[in-house]
């Protein structure tokens, strides 16, 4: 694919600055593009890698582009027209249309969509114009997969579940396995309780590799238009996660946790159960909330690490923060009586 | 399924308050329960739900009947209570029995199993009466898996592993793969170990979603009866784990940890390896446990979160408790010289 | 399989003590092994099961053969001895040569290749000499397996990734999903950037069950030879890990990390991403690294357990580290101005 500057813009947006005639095929980091190839500069330190860089063309915001020695595509927002760029110049591969013939298919197929090898599509499910299923997926029973989505090899997705529009679901994703939800007999075991709701997503979702969200156990598993979830993430049971949320890897949800929307987790941070957590909550990696958190804002809570023999002299310390406080208390009642002799 | 209150208490236990002739199809919660419905209040603060429920009847403990306003079944344990109706009410759709024409047989299965699409079943592996094992399952050599067994789509069990009766594996689970086992050469690089033993998994046992449990190094890994493991969990080799203990998600358990009998752990856990945990240990979220634990009770270990500006004041402290501790007994030490000499 | 203990040392190096004619069959524990079995000692503090063990013989350290009852093989390190007779007389069973017929293979397969029931291979992907694709994994298009790579059932290899010779690669792993990468709208909505890198992984490398190593962004994501990844890691896009690194279970590697040689990780540990740690750097598990770490050496960073009720004295002090650090500063403040006086 060929196109010109002028087209870029046209398209997407934003100013040529120099020749809109100027042709690029791809668009790639500054160090490692060259000449046909299009760049971006997204963030401000990297600046100085404008001066050596050998791309034809370079994504700039205005307050830059006096020092751009190539020509340029001025938009305030560098690193989303690049995103944008690269969706149009890097469509992904669509595999053939059609039902492979090893695949199982007990349910209903639009004409446009592309079910790969030994994928199993369970009877009453209903599979949207223009789904990609790639190899070895399992599609229970009942499932909706909405147009365009499109599920990575050996993606699992139990009965009665929904996914919307345009959704990318990868591999070794579990959508609608049972919630953990046991009540316990006197003698310590469990008796299972049935989880017999679903799990529903949105449009525009995508939900990283390896990634479990479990199925309600009375009531639904939410989860809404545009959130990103990466991989290795467990969503609990009853759960609810707001529009445009984004969780990094290896985050944790506890059940029935109601989740704001537009907030942001690192990676590993873990959410109890029960809790709400409001719009625009920006939450830091390896933290654990164990309370609600009413108000947007930032939130953090983990341990800095040390030299291992200096982290074991500072760390034995935190099991006797409580008696520190004791004694600081006890020195400054005891300095007051010496102060008010003196 | 219609049942009466009647017919339900001469089942399971308990009392009528009210007409035993009243006919209920479901159970749900009380917000969501509407006529011909039941439900049920495990928890007493959600009490005053009781007032405006449209439910047909509702389970209650003995101290709660007197605000019930509608017909009830009285018992002292009404979450069980709810888990046993619910399981009766609410049974798993079995998939067809038989083999599906697609997968590929080359053990032993009983007649009354169901064998799903694309599935995979090794020489001498035996799969037990009623089993269930979903779409593209993979069951290794000389696997055994007990009668009432379910599998869910896209479970790995490698060759030797057995797995006893009534099992619920969710998809996802690896069951015996290599434990992390190397010994070091002088130049840093790893020599494996081989990993010959099994993993053992008793009855009435549940696993999560993408939750690993690898096989034993030279001993077996044990799983035994009635444990319940959630979602993204990892067991390592040659760990024990006792009866009726239960995992939340995402916990991780080193190489030959032993753990007890009735332990709890909250999601993501951590226990390091080669450690013994005594029965009826609770193990609180977000904990790790790197030394044994050799009585019953509830261990916690994890850091309050706080607002991010907060966090960075109070923690920068951490790395230097050492000195603080230092200061306090310094002050100690000068005030009293002071206080000897005023 | 039946070998004298000179041939041992005449395969794998170190001197027998005792009768070299002596056959064993298999190698154990000291306290599991029987009669016509080899042991180890790899551990001085076990030495005190020489003396019961009924094992033919024992690898031994030098200093350990005078308490040893049994022949002997003495070598300086046991327990990497050990290893290289597990592996030689514990050889994994390979399946049957061949395709299975249920495959669906549209690339290139070695004749020396074992491809497992309902495995799909892609087009234009190279399957080497001697490699095992087990039943129901998915190679994309354009991938590469280097030859005697072994991969267990249901592994997911996306399109144009490469694996090198001799890896081991377990279920449920996912090699190549798309890297987490947003840009965000002024809306808090998110674009997504496409991931058009790859992973590209050394040789002898050994990925455990579950694990999930993103495809780079620009850039590939790069895992060099030797290293071993555990069960349920994380390792994100345009990641780069130094040859014969180790990590345990459960460990995230955020973005664009760079990770050095011959570092070990302990379980759980998280890597916040755009980062550098050293060669030879050892994480404990549980630690979160959060900057980089340009020195060998070892680093440490979690909290200390505690019962519950002292866990909930003590941590609601780290709150208010920071007003202590300034009482502690009043403090000695006040009392110079006494001693001063005094």
């Amino acid at each position: 694919m060929v196109v010109t500057l002028a087209e870029i813009v046209a398209r997407l947006g934003g100013e040529v600055a120099g020749d809109g005639r100027i042709e690029v095929t791809a668009i790639t980091t500054l160090d490692a593009a060259g000449p046909g190839q299009l760049s971006f500069l997204a963030n401000p330190k990297y600046r100085a890698k404008l001066a050596t860089t050998k791309a034809s063309a370079v994504i700039v915001a205005p307050d830059v582009l006096k020092d751009c020695p190539t020509a340029a595509i001025v938009t305030p927002q560098p690193y989303l027209y690049f995103a944008r760029v690269a969706q149009w110049l890097q469509p992904r591969q669509r595999p053939p249309v059609g039902i492979h013939p090893s695949a199982v298919v007990e349910g209903t197929v639009a004409d446009s969509a592309s079910i790969g090898a030994n994928v199993w599509i369970g009877p009453g499910a209903e599979i949207g114009e223009r789904v990609v299923v790639e190899a070895n997926g399992s599609i229970g029973n009942d499932c909706h997969v909405g147009a365009d989505s499109w599920l990575h090899p050996g993606v699992a997705m139990y009965s009665g579940c929904r996914i919307g529009a345009r959704a990318i679901i990868h591999s070794g994703v579990v959508i609608g396995a049972d919630g953990f939800g046991f009540a316990r007999e006197t003698d310590g075991s469990w008796v299972k309780i049935p989880q017999s709701g679903r799990v529903l997503i949105g449009d525009d979702v995508e939900i990283g590799a390896n990634t479990t969200i479990d199925r309600g156990a009375l009531e639904d598993t939410v989860i809404e238009d545009g959130v990103k979830l990466d991989n290795q993430i467990q969503i609990g049971h009853n759960v609810h996660i707001g529009a445009h949320t984004a969780m990094a890897g290896c985050v944790g949800v506890a059940g029935s946790a109601r989740i704001g929307r537009r907030c942001t987790f690192g990676g590993a941070a873990m959410i109890l159960g029960h809790l709400e957590i409001a719009d625009d909550v920006n939450i830091s990696s390896g933290t654990m909330i164990a309370k609600s958190v009413p108000n947007a804002g930032n939130y953090t809570g983990w341990v800095p690490f040390l030299e291992h023999a200096d982290w074991l002299k500072n760390f034995s310390r935190v099991r006797h923060l409580d008696s520190m406080a004791d004694k600081i208390r006890a020195l400054e009642g005891r300095l007051a009586e010496l102060e008010k002799k003196s």
